[in-house]
């Protein structure tokens, strides 16, 4: 879809300067803008960039002055940034509006299907769920026996859910996530394993986003719960009886071991990992391929495996590096010392 | 479904010592123990637990005696722990009880499929696949041509096997697992990459349990080999041509490269990681992160990256922490040196 | 399929040395060949194994003259190596002949699909989508609107692609890829996040190969760009915004933050990770497990976390060996040096 500089303007309550017929149909960094798209100018430090961009229309705060000629359209908004949050949100919400069930989807009649939802053919859509409104389920889900799965939720496609798992409202699923595997559990029996059933299940709470082919493993018994706002990037995995706290973050990789309970507000590095049955208090930091094998407290920023306060870290580490400087001092110390015996 | 603490105490030869009429159905901790759930104590460590658990029935060895009042029914057994793994196994298999031929799966007329099994919707089995009896396919799951799968095995969501390989008796496969995909083979001409054709094939024997979204590349001739009693977690990654023996187990994310050949009952640390073509011996463990670039023998434990024996790390490990305190040392000792050496 | 010695020489303009009429119907590695396999010797290294091998043919160089009797037949030709390779491709090839458009798939009827396509059941074809000719689409896929997809190209099963992606020509997906999920964008908002909407797409220019269940997220706007020849193994995560210049090559469980920018002709081991907003230079190559924070120019090669010139890794680890020997060597200089300031 394409839109005039001039009916961008009106939506945002914004003033053209330039041709208020120039189109855009996409967005665009102002330092890769392309004729046809729209940009933005918010933080002063990227100004120089206004004067060459090829970006035809560029969303500007009132208060700009161009200290150069501006070969794009302007438009004058009190925030750019916030103006551009929201077109991106108009533009976000009119590609996802698919609706209605799909002739080849597969679902039982003991399913309760909230209104305005959509299901993509060839997903299934198992015994006794109940699925919220305004719920959006892709192609080629799985949806076991007795998940709930709350209001204004996005399953995009490839995502499984194992048998009553319970999921709360505006959640995200990005393809292939995996929700409810069984925990990694086993009593050894001599030299071979017997699996430990894992009858528990994994319990969402709302506004949480989980990444593509990122895996949640069900409890043993009771629940992996994962709290309101966490956020969880790509490829991580999260073990059985597994807690997260409120607004906690994951970066893409992270693995955390079986039990440990994690806090609210805390941030995971990409690629860390986490020892079982740990704690971790809230408002913690731990740095990208950090190993955790002890509990940590509040406030803390740990990195290193195994991790450390990063202060202790960063202290050792510059010092790592002067190794072989200090392996030669040692050696020539130690022939001075001999020479100063020899000469008392 | 819900279950009397008598109907419960008759299926285990137990006796009921409160209200044999209480019902329950589900599993809970004893520290996290709900109305409605059934709950043990087996570790006198957890006893304080049962004089406050709100679970309505908690199993108990025979010779237990409280030394304060229970709210909860017991159940009395000769073994808590065996009698509730016991139960936790009969719900596991009620809740799996799944069997037909979906109407909406693609199976090659020159499938042969064994009794009893399930094969699920928008499930494709392909040309001259034989499937034994009492397996599950669940939704979605994708069987190349000429692949062979035994009895008593259970397909979870979006597994894919691509053609030719072969998977024992009793073998299950989390939802997302890949088994199969090309090996990482290229051979360089000039700048660019020429594709190496992986024509090999992936074994996998019987007993083996395979973790969501884990990926298992088949071999560029001959087969990547998955011993008897194998046990691999979630988002691990086997490359073309490994071997792995008899009941070796890896926790998450653990990436082994081509060609590497690991012995019988080891042990690996979630996020480790083998560069190719090593070997490592029976009995050997690797720890969590460890980077491991040369052979290991039999029954080692092995640490960091790259990876040494675990007591060599942890020595080093130790005086790590200390090498700000060593550097100070060490300038402190050098003008001490140049202070004796002027005092002569 | 089952091929006699005489008709493999025919194909190969070889000659027979031995049974033109033992058949064979795979390949197999020469140490561990099997009867009923051709198997090759190119590197002089490997010949004791054609005498003891099992396998029913093997091809030579037409100047090999074995030193013992072997049991096999010999297949003469100029060059093993290139006879196999040639061999392979056309076995490959053969069992990669699908076609036609499976009677179960969804195709959207504004998608345009070139000629001798193959489209398997249960596979998504969304609006406005376009695949070249001889493009190979497996039982699963999910192509959402708007995608463009080149000519022979191959998507194994499961692969998912977000609309409006843009595929090459020649590429290979392996089964569970995702491509264009959503960055991991988010503002904070107190203690909450804000999700920033991520309208970008995924370019990935032609004779790119992405591995299993490998996860490409899409940028906020513009694009994450994969340029030509480009070559990723399976379970490796690029964030929104990256830029991966021709016939790199990433080997698993790599994982790339947003915004980086990597040249060609570069090489990660697995399990290797970078920072955000990083610059690779060309033909640079990054070690397993090595966590790189910080810009590297070209023909570099980096070890460790934080990652360091490999020559500086291997002074300093070398010597971290010898910490606890350093540590007691101060020791002892220490209450030597007070020893002698006693003496003077």
């Amino acid at each position: 879809m394409e839109f005039t500089a001039q009916q961008i303007a009106d939506v945002l309550n914004g003033t053209v300067d330039g041709n208020p017929n120039v189109t855009v149909n996409n967005f665009s960094k102002i330092e890769e803008g392309q004729p046809g798209t729209l940009t933005f100018l918010a933080n002063p430090k990227y100004e120089s960039y206004i004067y060459q961009t090829a970006a035809s229309i560029v969303l500007v705060n009132s208060d700009f002055s161009p200290t150069s000629p501006v070969g794009a359209t302007l438009i004058r908004v009190p925030n750019a940034y916030k103006a551009l949050a929201f077109l991106l949100e108009i533009v976000d919400k009119s590609r996802k509006n698919k609706e209605g069930i799909g002739s080849m989807s597969d679902i039982h009649p003991s399913a309760r299907i909230g209104e305005k939802c959509y299901i993509g053919n060839f997903s299934c859509i198992g015994e006794n769920v109940t699925i919220g409104s305004n719920t959006k389920i892709y192609p080629h889900c799985y949806i076991g026996d007795g998940v709930n799965i709350g209001d204004n939720c996005i399953l995009y496609p490839h995502v499984a859910i194992y048998n009553d798992c319970r999921i709360g409202d505006n959640c995200i699923f990005h393809a292939g996530a995996i929700i409810g595997s069984d925990g990694f559990g086993f009593a050894t029996e001599g030299d071979t394993y017997h699996k430990i059933p894992q009858l528990g299940n994994v319990v969402i709470e709302d506004d949480v986003e989980i990444g593509a082919n990122t895996t949640i493993d069900r409890a043993v018994m009771n629940s992996t719960i994962i709290h309101k706002g966490v956020k969880i990037d790509n490829l991580v995995q999260i073990a059985h009886n597994v807690e997260i706290g409120p607004n906690t973050a994951m970066a893409a990789q992270v693995g955390i071991s079986g039990s440990v309970k994690i806090g609210r507000n805390c941030r995971f590095g990409g690629q860390s990992g986490l020892a079982g049955h740990l704690r971790i208090g809230d408002n913690t930091s731990i740095s990208a391929q950090a190993g955790v094998i002890s509990d940590i407290g509040e406030k803390q920023t740990v990195m290193g495996a195994p991790a450390v306060p990063s202060k202790s870290f960063m202290r050792s580490y510059v010092i790592y590096n002067r190794l072989p400087e200090m392996y030669r001092a040692i050696e020539k110390m130690k022939s001075e010392i001999e020479q100063l015996k020899k000469q008392l």
